[in-house]
């Protein structure tokens, strides 16, 4: 069991800046990505669509003998991570991208106006708010869709006078007014963490999740003796839909372009 | 057959400003509308997967009797287009974005250089330069894909500032530093016609494809006595994803609001 993979699930690319930190906090661990290109974008499809999405990667998973899956996007954490632990059941352990970030926030903070900004899907399913508040009644979730966010990423906006307009646009928003952090609720989102900053002039704390999550990851690992001892292999990078836009784009979020292999999950 | 509906078929909601175009110019006749929600966007996806997707909408449309199909996106026009015509062969007539769009250029331009901007999917397949070139050779068609414009203009940005910027950034690009005519190659594009316009400073005309497409329709069933005689009954609008933000978009495009059904093509 200990020299499985790790199974990392995301609606297409964004999801490489979490499996990026699971390289580094764990590099010697192996990784099975798997992209739903297909689908992409997820933010702004219906719960039940994510569910069965999650369901039907689930199964790749399971077939391919992970010791863990990593639902490395937000909005399909948001729709259907309980669905998924119900599912795998003591198959393999699963982890989403959102427990590690409440916590974090709930345990470190002494805030209590939080700020966050993700997609529809995510924002629209209240689960942070409803997971926060169960650890920390006192603090106040403000969250705020900014769907044109991801595919503005995607598209190399970012670190230009585009992305700082768009960026300055969404954050003027009257919700995120009096906000004392910010979490970011979308994998692509680290690549404007420095923007996001500036915006905030550095006075207020800018949380994102991928350190968070890989060190839940590694930590479940340790405990329960799962850490890889087999010599490393080559991780697996997998999409339900190919194009070479997709393969090129890869580089900006795991910061070096990796090699995409289709496999048509839904034929 | 004459009093059949007519079939509208996109990757999403965008396609309603044809479906609207085609009700100014048909009012009497039916509409069904499929958009395909649960794979949108089409711009980014492969060719292989947009015929798939284009030939499992078709079955819904020939059960549902269509005298003829229309197929309201560029990215599917240019990947599965002739594939749709050899598919419903006799059983309906099959309509792209691109054909009326390229037969208008030709025709009615005396200009060179034609700039053209759209999805990824739309630019890569090369299949305006490709129809304009054997129509009329001597013009030049000088593509750039504007990836970020249609989720742009779906997230409402557009006649502000961002949009201006985006617009400015893209249009700005030495691919059509020297075009007399652009093409708008996307069906959200009509929203921001205006500030296109505005960019070129009316010097250039900007040809949007959904009046030509609509003649083009009109003039076909009028030839082939098609046009509906019975009286006229109310629209009907599909999707293979229902969120209510999808359904909140529709008055962007057509309008109006319009109610969406969900259809489950995909199960």
């Amino acid at each position: 069991m200990q020299n499985q993979a790790i199974g990392v699930f995301d609606s297409g690319i964004g999801g490489l800046t979490l499996a990026r930190a699971l390289k580094i906090a764990l590099p010697e661990e192996q990784l099975i990505y798997f992209g739903d290109t297909a689908h992409l974008p997820y933010g702004d499809k219906s719960t039940a669509a994510l569910q069965a999405y999650v369901i039907k990667a689930l199964d790749f998973f399971l077939k391919q003998k992970v010791k863990c899956v990593l639902i490395a996007c937000n909005s399909a954490s948001a729709a259907a991570y309980e669905l998924a632990k119900e599912y795998t059941a003591s198959r393999a352990k699963v982890f989403n991208v959102i427990d590690p970030t409440v916590n974090y926030i709930a345990k470190h903070s002494e805030k209590i106006h939080i700020g966050l900004i993700g997609t529809r899907q995510t924002v629209n399913s209240g689960v942070y708010n409803e997971k926060l508040s169960r650890l920390a009644p006192q603090m106040q979730l403000h969250s705020l869709a900014t769907p044109l966010l991801a595919p503005m990423i995607e598209d190399g906006f970012f670190n230009n006078q585009i992305s700082r307009s768009v960026i300055r646009e969404y954050l003027s928003s009257p919700k995120l007014k009096a906000i004392e952090a910010l979490v970011l609720a979308c994998t692509h989102y680290p690549l404007i963490q420095k923007e996001i900053e500036d915006f905030y002039k550095h006075q207020i704390p800018v949380i994102d999740s991928a350190g968070l999550v890989a060190e839940e990851v590694k930590t479940y690992l340790n405990q329960n003796q799962l850490l890889r001892e087999a010599p490393s292999v080559s991780d697996k990078f997998y999409v339900s839909d190919f194009t070479p836009a997709f393969e090129a784009t890869t580089r900006i979020f795991f910061a070096k372009k990796v090699k995409l292999k289709l496999y048509k999950l839904w034929e």
